[in-house]
């Protein structure tokens, strides 16, 4: 990991990854041909890219009760603490419809509804993430999602993981179908003979996945296009190297293509941590995953006080943001651009990822900046309420049918005017 | 335009428009050119486009100073109470940053910040909107974004519309450029010399802006992709036929390809609406455009009771939904999907696309399924905040860990364990 002074820092801010035009001619192909082919083309893709020829889509309730014989009780239980942790914390998000008066007699508000139905994405390859069903599905549980989808690409045996599988269950989603990649978000987004369209795709995926969500933008709405993950860490002396290193790791060890940056204002600790990550990185089961990232996409950034390391953040936008110092209040109160921020010696960011309550789905690449952690405001939306009253509406008739009017709209205007007519 | 009984309709949800796969590639080009030669193809596409050939794209203070001398003082004076009303509707919108507290020490929450900088498109050709200026930058001043600017295609003579300038100075612009289409798109994304990128681009716009914000959407946020606007009018036989109509035909003018529908428990309304929209049709200024839109894209359903007609509204998901009926409030109740609802004989819709203070930027095409009016939400954004505590930590870093090693994350585990060990 080198060590820069933060004024010698190399361009930070990574380009918004989109994939390559190869690849979205692909995906292109790929949903053109599930909108006219249905379910026929999903079995086609599944054989073609998941390498397993299957008979159903849906996955059974004998399926899903054979699952729980495979996972370990002690893991559903803390499964299921984690589920209550995050259904507190999105039950305190929910928003209510609420009006306000006028004393002319005029009402105005929003009335807020929850989203009819949701996809969840769920990926499926090497690792099975089960955390990330709880983390996408509970807020639409708490929300009042009535119709909640689940799609996940098959193993080469045609079944799915079963502690994903336990982790749908327990989470509430309602269907499961046995469909990966762009071809799953199209099945979602325009609908098959087994699969009835959402009105919502959320969850990460792998390239194809994301440039499908993109295309399908419009039609249905997603939550977000999903990038690497990253972690900043924002420290000072006060902080222990080895505790610091750990956490850069658990973001490296994600994807090759993860970053790890510490920001700190000491050289005393930049330098130990720096030890630290290759002492620790030795032993990792994930070792060359985690070294590739460390090595492509890691820096440690030595600022000359607080204020700098602070806007060195606030322009990282970062995805996970750990605060270890001594004016940690301050610093909480000074960033203004962070997915999920982690105060404290205690909050160590896999604390958020797995069990807190907080959502581990964030915004990646500098996204930050003008989004935010999937939350509940995903699975409501508002519509607006104006009850004019007679007074308002006498008070301002000829000044809304000027406005009108001068915008070239005459009917707009006569709309208005028709109320000030005799009665007929 | 044509009756039916509700059971007869044809298919009333219209496709979602997305463009011509030559239309797409044309917007894809614009934004290459632009992100690799900035300025320079700023005046070469408007040179092409809107025939103008500009020296500079930024409006000066001078240009807007002249703007208001042609402005009438009367319009001005209504806008500035519309302004007043958007902003005290928005204000009620404005979210708190919150904590919960646990028994055992840890703090959980949502810090909420205003995005940094926001880009306004306000479409030029043959009507000036300065109502939309108002609803795309009002709420953004409220929000306390700090930079807003304005994009618009200049006129003939390179010269904005005076009443759009007035409107954005009212409003709160800070820096507005003459430049509009895909290439306006790609300049507020990916920035020019003379134009610094922004975090997120809003506003209607013809097709060619709609593909390109759709194109740059993960770049940058965008607030929705609108299509041609849409009323519903939920009506018994207590309504007005010509006011009915006269609100049909408000929407009708907009476009050829908008759409108005009327839903009625009635077949007298019906019949007396029907009629009223032909009579009014013939004295309107834009009466080709409204007569188009009535015959390709307006309805009567005739239902058989109320709760028929409720069904058939939510499935309808319009943009504007008028609520004129004996029983309003059960109504309001029960709509589960509209962008603006409007209750009662005096609540009719141009008084929110004006004056209400409501916002009159709208989810169309049946989105209205998941997505919201623009509003506070689209100019803030969240981030997690986790402050666990030692106890909390001390309690849970066993689960923690175990659930990660079932992910096969190694690292995340050890990076709970860290604070485990001996303090070094």
């Amino acid at each position: 990991m080198k060590i820069y002074k933060s004024t010698e820092a190399p361009s930070i801010r990574r380009s918004v990854e989109i994939g390559t035009l190869e690849q979205r001619k692909a995906v292109l192909d790929i949903i053109e041909i599930v909108k006219t082919s249905g379910d026929d083309a999903l079995f086609a893709f599944t054989k073609k890219f998941d390498g397993v020829e299957l008979e159903k889509l849906k996955v059974t309730e004998t399926e899903i009760q054979a699952a729980y014989e495979e996972v370990d009780d002690e893991l559903i239980s803390i499964m299921r603490e984690a589920r209550e942790n995050i259904r507190v914390y999105h039950e305190k998000q929910l928003k209510n419809s609420w009006m306000m008066t006028q004393s002319n007699g005029t009402m105005l508000g929003q009335k807020v509804t929850p989203l009819d139905s949701v996809g969840v994405y769920v990926p499926g390859g090497t690792a099975a993430y089960p955390s990330s069903v709880f983390m996408t599905v509970v807020p639409a549980v708490v929300a009042g999602v009535e119709r909640i989808v689940m799609v996940s690409p098959p193993q080469k045996d045609g079944t799915l993981d079963p502690v994903v599988l336990v982790a749908a269950k327990e989470s509430g989603v309602k269907e499961i179908y046995k469909v990966g990649g762009a071809q799953a978000v199209a099945a979602l987004a325009y609908g098959t003979e087994s699969i009835p369209p959402v009105d919502k795709i959320v969850g990460p995926g792998n390239i194809y996945v994301a440039l499908a969500k993109r295309e399908v933008f419009g039609v249905v709405d997603i939550d977000m296009i999903a990038g690497p993950s990253e972690i900043v860490v924002l420290a000072d002396d006060t902080a222990k190297p080895h505790e610091v290193a750990a956490d850069l790791l658990s973001q490296a060890e994600h994807d090759p293509r993860s970053s790890s940056v510490l920001v700190t204002t000491s050289i005393q600790l930049a330098e130990a941590v720096q030890q630290e990550v290759e002492e620790q990185l030795k032993t990792l089961p994930r070792e060359e995953i985690a070294r590739e990232s460390i090595d492509e996409f890691g820096a440690i950034y030595v600022t000359e006080n607080l204020e700098e390391a602070i806007e060195v953040v606030n322009e990282l936008a970062p995805e996970h943001l750990e605060i270890m110092v001594k004016q940690a209040q301050e610093c909480l109160a000074k960033i203004k651009h962070a997915g999920a921020i982690f105060v404290g010696r205690y909050s160590s960011e896999p604390v958020g990822d797995y069990f807190a309550g907080t959502n581990h789905v964030l915004p990646t690449n500098g996204t930050a900046r003008f989004s935010s952690p999937l939350n509940i405001d995903d699975y409501q939306k508002k519509s607006s309420v104006v009850i004019y009253s007679e007074e308002a509406f006498k008070q301002n008739a000829n000044k809304i049918a000027t406005f009108a009017r001068s915008e070239g709209l005459e009917a707009h205007a006569r709309a208005i005017e028709s109320r000030l007519k005799e009665e007929q």
